[in-house]
């Protein structure tokens, strides 16, 4: 029952996540890769501001240093 | 007597705690996992300003990096 | 009679502790466990601002990475 | 069909790519190198600005320390 | 003649120094120790603001990663 | 073809390169030296704010933990 | 012809450097040691603030990550 977050990032893969990032910023997309860095992968990113699509971006390399949090949509 | 801190988020899993980030945001949900870096995985999480739940978030992955603290409710 | 930081740390095991964050927060508390990272658990945890407590939070795991000091009331 | 970070960094070498650093720059240019640290070597660089190129740099040497996301244009 | 920064900080053990913290903040005190993380043991410790005392701390452990100088007054 | 960072700062040395550092300001200079880290050493350098030399610094060692880019001018 | 940032350091040993910091505070003195981390002692350390010194420290301990630039006066 108990997970670690790398595994839950793992479940993830090839679905849809929400990312929020250091000074707000979220992107939304799906989740092709990472490593152990939470360095991100996304495909059809697209950059959110106020619940708002401000950027289409397809696909994108976020560094995991930036990154707040993940959460899977399933 | 004397607890490691992973020790005691060891001892909070699968129960709900409080997690506060840099910047003043907060996170409620059930601990679902962790690793060495803090790096959490909350179950039903939501996210919290000024006492007010602001976003249900479901599962999240949150990044050590941006923890200041973690209060279990036991 | 020189004292290395996690000796005094050490000593200050189950008595109540001063910790200063960045950013200007207090909480104050009982010291119940440590790491070398000085990540801390306390016990009876109480969040202070200007002098008050704003918040109480029972145990509490305190990321090292954002404390700046710490001090034993002995 | 699941992707390393660095290994869709390699795939858009000699390609367009755009780089969100922290605050909010964004640089624009051919990805000409990388390391693991994902420093960034960028041919043609221009330095965007609210979607304004303000300077053109040539060659530019990015640490990969400030950097956010790297969006390859493919 | 050529000094280590730790060796200074060894020789200054056990007379009154001054430290400087990110954000401007001051501590006077006696140093009773250090380690190679550059935290610090003061005791009989003072916070200083615009050259006043603002709290009377007695024994702190000051982390190493929030100094930005120590200035022994021998 | 492609290019380590490294490697385009080891061919850029004896020749004038533009560093931006964190916080947006600039120096220029000749390359003399740098290491692993991206700490360099700059001969003849001039600070730059908004395109105007505010300083010359003759020769300065710049830590890398500062640099946001690096541009060779050849 | 090519120079270390450490080697450049060394060779500014015993003689007047001028120390930026985080934040823009400066630092005079004669450089007596340093370290890998770019720790640094400086003897008769000034402060100084739009040029002007605002704060005779003597001997004086900097954390090398603090620092922006070393500029040795030679």
């Amino acid at each position: 029952m108990v997970k670690k977050p790398l595994d839950v990032l793992n479940r993830a893969l090839q679905t849809p996540v929400i990312v929020r990032l250091k000074g707000g910023r979220e992107f939304r997309g799906i989740l092709n890769g990472y490593d152990i860095h939470m360095n991100l992968v996304l495909e059809n990113a697209e950059e959110i501001q106020n619940g708002e699509v401000v950027k289409k971006l397809g696909n994108v390399i976020i560094r995991g240093d930036t990154v707040v949090f993940i959460s899977p949509s399933e």
